[in-house]
């Protein structure tokens, strides 16, 4: 989580890692884009050490070097733990990027992805076309209007892999964090749906992670876990995604998972990190 | 890897996470020291977010909110790989944080510490006693000397896990990333024995893991396998640590370490962290 801050001196973007005075800063070769939306403000830039940044209302979105991690585990991680995902649905995930992943899957029929803010995604096209080549694919759709709605109003039992790929708990988002919308999630959830919602910093965001756990527990999940992995741009460089399962225990992901690289293009994702991702520290033990 | 910067402003650290311009920056609430060592600038702060800090030519090397992963991670790992760890040898660590660790292990009869600079265990005595409590253990040796003569001239056969806890390679501490170390370090270590060095981050160092990887192999360990960690501060917030086996495959923790809880109190390490953090991401799987 993060606030907006006024920069100290020109050309230096700095993201708060911690509300007591804690940055990553990077120099700024060039402003490429700065734009107030009807939702948000967002920001492009250019760096020298993170390549392209996205940030929106000051806070670090993407950055080229890094956003392979969170893409591909937000992801592969539940795709594989269901048996057979046809119709998948991403909330928020402007940038396109969990999108791409999530279409390397054959499986995958229909992809729908309800993100607040058009203005992200036209960004996204200029600034990381990288992360855009599948948005045209036929089984996706891109809606741009409120997902906490669309989510309360979807048919039941119609989506297989729900994906939160929103923005931190604050403003428009925090909707998106609380037992409410995790019960309209279950309730649109097929038998054997996954849910996995970006849930912070294992270190510094125990609290939230918490409190994610325990909303999807009262929505009705019958299985929550955690996994963790780097994401250096993001607060302390360590960040978590918790699954939930509607009569899916998470356990076993598909014989493909074993070896992805036969049918994925992926740089972080593989069966070993798969496993290894949902290995909790001690001190989380009790989450 | 870091280099001394000039504050912009005073009251701020700066850490450089890349050679171009990308920082982690704390506000210092209090600059409790500074000092010219005969080998270094050592300073602490006091800092909002993160505690206390104790940086040596500018570079982070501790911190209280987050030391606990990387010294657990430095000591468990490599002794429990370990059938029978007796004889330790640490090589740098002069805040204490590790050698607090392995005393926890019952089996250690021996543990030598080669610190260049006293001056780094007297400031972590006085300023992180908690890391400190076990320096008087009847089986610690504190020694202040140059670690790599020491090797060179150690007893073949006498250490049965040597655990490199040294800053960046740079400097003086560039000494301790070659291939002539490790094959001092091989001929040290008893018939089964581990040396584990701190290795950088995985995204932003991947030369230097690999070429450290390349000097134990040429060194002639029979296997060498890389870790990886969180580490909010340091660079990238991710971290690596690689160990070499003499006659040990690494893969075969003791039985102890199915439930470290029973003789360890940690907040990081556990059975499980222990299998994941060899997991490496598909990038590095060429390394």
């Amino acid at each position: 989580m993060a606030e907006i801050v006024d920069n100290p001196q020109p050309y230096w973007y700095r993201d708060t890692w911690a509300p007591q005075d804690c940055y990553l800063s990077f120099a700024i070769r060039e402003h490429l884009h700065h734009q107030r939306t009807p939702f948000q403000v967002l920001d492009v830039f250019e760096t020298h050490s993170f390549g392209t940044v996205m940030t929106l209302d000051g806070i670090i979105q993407l950055t080229d070097r890094d956003n392979f991690i969170y893409h591909e585990m937000m992801a592969h991680v539940a795709l594989f733990c269901h048996r057979d995902p046809r119709r998948v649905l991403i909330v928020g995930g402007g940038d396109c990027g969990v999108l791409q992943q999530v279409l390397q899957h054959r499986q995958v029929q229909q992809l729908i992805q309800v993100e607040l803010d058009e203005a992200v995604t036209a960004a996204a096209q200029r600034f990381f076309p990288e992360l855009c080549t599948s948005n045209d694919d036929p089984r996706a759709t891109l809606l741009f209007q409120d997902a906490v709605q669309w989510v309360a109003q979807a048919q039941p039992g119609s989506v297989d892999v729900c994906i939160v790929d929103s923005t931190d708990p604050l403003g428009q988002a925090e909707r998106l964090f609380g037992p409410a919308f995790y019960g309209h999630c279950q309730r649109m959830l097929a038998d054997g749906g996954i849910l996995v919602v970006q849930s912070e910093s294992p270190l510094l965001h125990g609290h939230v992670v918490q409190s994610i756990r325990q909303g999807q527990r009262e929505a009705g999940f019958s299985a929550v876990r955690t996994m963790t992995f780097p994401q250096p741009t993001y607060p302390s460089g360590w960040f978590s995604a918790t699954l939930a399962g509607k009569n899916n225990d998470l356990l076993h992901p598909r014989q493909e998972a074993a070896d992805p690289g036969r049918s994925l293009a992926t740089r972080y994702y593989n069966a070993a990190i798969h496993q290894a991702a949902f290995a909790l520290p001690s001190f989380a033990m009790a989450w």
